[in-house]
């Protein structure tokens, strides 16, 4: 089963907007053995997308086409896809009732331009949108699957799950490539490889991929030795199993999950709640647990204390320390930890002060040192940590390492 | 000038590997008035290159290959490109020294298949990799101009300045094209695009493009009308200026850069300091400020005040109010505004309270409801939101239209 993706917008060619919609499609097309063999990415213009559309279509099961379903002038998708099949578009009263609900829920009327996202090609199907204005489309073209997605992640990501995935079933015999999945927290790219290449290199019949992302990594273990599922599973689970036992604690998950959701969930089953205390993370590690729905149930909140007059006020941070010793040192972060601890009256306070770059640095304490603080029952530890990266990459690193760590401690 | 990149690797199809080659090359050509029509992005098999480098080669003046030219088996552009153009390979003495004492430096042996990259298609005209094995390849291939380069990003950026950019001014007349950018705060999409259409549309040499993210969109406006660059800045300028004038203070910008950063700019430049207060963006507003390196200078912290004990507690929210008129209400973040600018000694308080969702939403307030609270000199202001989208969406957006709303408040 072979699918090509085809994205359109001028905006992925010219403005360095990147294509990511198609990465999501690959992952979610793989799980049910679809490979991907091809991408396009074209323009607001009728003879690219024709042109990449015709190859597609040659040769490959599924093609999905993702964007230019919107309502301005430059959207064409769905036109060109009709002109190019042959088939006429009609107005779809149902698209149309729910478009008019949409924008009068926000105050707003349907222009004629709007009018453009109800017009549905001969026999295609509808997928609704309950995320945006643009519905999807589906039409079968001889043999193949043939998929008119909206761009927008938050839109695409639901449709793809709910519909797509359940037509290419209907239509298709498909073979899911058995796979294993571990995610990986508080270790090096290089250092996991390492340490577990001598396990993965026996395993001929599998396909090891390594990730990485500021401060999480992603293993992947996907099968290649053919028809026998039975044999696949026993081989992933050993590999999977190896692997695990290796890395040890490191492993936070064997799914797609973020770790803030893992540190949520044992947060939650050992009742504790946390409060952070931010400096040159500004509030990242608050976003990141709060990413996760349903947080309010752990997190209490943060001081984010940018300005050492906040360290000192609100966090009780004596002055003499920060003088001393300095806003990115060990004992700071420790205060820090206690005293939001104490503030927020949470069981678990987490500190992070450091120095992200670009400017900053000095020999001593050079750009990406960063101290973490953590106090829990009736204990306060900290650890030194020296980040490679730009501003935004140490900043991420710096907060998905206090997660891991909190993780580890509370496990 | 038309340019069709191709990015070849298959993991760049299969594990969700964003490919970020073509955005660098785009940016480049564009500074020489050379538009990119499309991208493929191919894995390691010849039939998928081939008929991508066909369609390229037919209508492009340019056509870059990224990657595929390692010393692995899976390295295939060099043999597939020659093979494709009818041309030998034959071992280049040069290369093949430079190889060698590359490798000897590292204390490594040139083994059969590193001797792969020192074979050169005839013609050809090598370019130097001073930062990596692969040299890139330069064809010239009837009127087309064909460039294989390496993959990875260290490599690929010097040999695109150095030497890409320079064969095609050899080859080709170069017309760098004339673009004005703005970008606007506190609008939608949808609203923005509907106030200027008629300004725009006026303009049939100018190609407009709207981008919108959650609470910012970007306006570009591209020169299509020839080679008279006179009349094109005459005409971009009107052009900007109109619509400048037509969306008044939305405006913020008029080059690439972030909300936070401009918001920086006038905090500095009026010598005020800001202290935020974030519920449900849970310390995301704080993040974005503080993305901008040397922020410290005027911001000083937040307290997120995820629960509503540290709503009470840290900002003085009277635990009445909060039970009266729930902690997304219209009194709650005006007082968390005057709360935190109190508490942490700032000019400026900014607050948001509100239901991110998916949970929480109830038929009066539902999922998108703001209050956005903000304190600064002798009074306080407090606006609502009602906001579309999931939950990511929703916490960008009201952090984006809080910055913005700060940013119209000290204008």
């Amino acid at each position: 089963m072979r699918a090509e993706i085809i994205a359109v917008g001028s905006e992925l060619l010219s403005l360095g907007r990147p294509e990511t919609d198609s990465l999501y499609i690959s992952s979610k097309l793989k799980t049910l053995g679809i490979d991907v063999l091809r991408k396009f990415v074209v323009g607001d213009r009728e003879q690219e997308l024709t042109e990449s559309l015709s190859l597609a279509l040659k040769r490959s099961d599924v093609v999905t086409i993702t964007g230019g379903l919107g309502p301005t002038n430059d959207d064409i998708t769905r036109e060109v896809v009709a002109r190019f099949l042959g088939k006429e578009l009609r107005e779809d009263q149902k698209i149309l009732d729910d478009l008019q609900r949409r924008y009068e829920r926000f105050g707003l009327k349907l222009t004629p331009n709007n009018r453009k996202q109800a017009m549905v090609p001969d026999g295609a199907e509808v997928l609704p949108n309950p995320h945006g204005t643009a519905p999807g489309l589906f039409l079968k073209v001889a043999d193949g699957l043939l998929f008119l997605l909206p761009g927008p992640p938050r839109e695409l990501c639901p449709m793809v799950e709910r519909h797509v995935l359940t037509i290419i079933r209907r239509y298709k015999q498909v073979n899911p490539v058995p796979f294993r999945q571990l995610k990986v927290g508080g270790e090096a790219e290089s250092r996991v490889d390492a340490r577990i290449e001598s396990i993965y290199k026996e395993y001929r019949d599998v396909e090891t991929t390594i990730l990485s992302s500021p401060g999480v990594i992603s293993l992947y273990f996907m099968w290649k030795g053919g028809p026998d599922l039975e044999a696949a599973d026993q081989v992933l689970d050993e590999l999977s199993d190896r692997v695990k036992e290796r890395l040890g604690k490191s492993v936070y998950s064997n799914r797609e999950e973020e770790l803030a959701e893992v540190v949520g969930r044992l947060l939650k089953g050992r009742s504790l709640t946390v409060a952070t205390a931010e400096s040159c993370t500004g509030g990242l590690i608050g976003k990141l647990l709060t990413d996760v729905s349903g947080s309010s149930a752990y997190y209490l909140g943060s001081i984010v204390s940018y300005s050492n007059s906040v360290k000192a006020e609100l966090l009780g941070v004596p002055h003499e320390l920060l003088q001393l010793d300095g806003a990115v040192s060990e004992p700071v972060a420790r205060q820090m930890a206690i005293g939001v601890r104490g503030k927020l009256g949470s069981d678990v306070g987490l500190s992070v002060t450091g120095i992200a770059g670009p400017g900053g640095g000095t020999e001593k304490k050079p750009v990406g040192t960063i101290w973490l603080g953590l106090s829990i029952k009736d204990r306060t530890k900290a650890r030194s940590l020296l980040l490679p990266g730009g501003r935004e990459a140490v900043r991420l690193r710096t907060s998905n390492l206090a997660l891991d760590w909190l993780r580890r401690e509370i496990l």
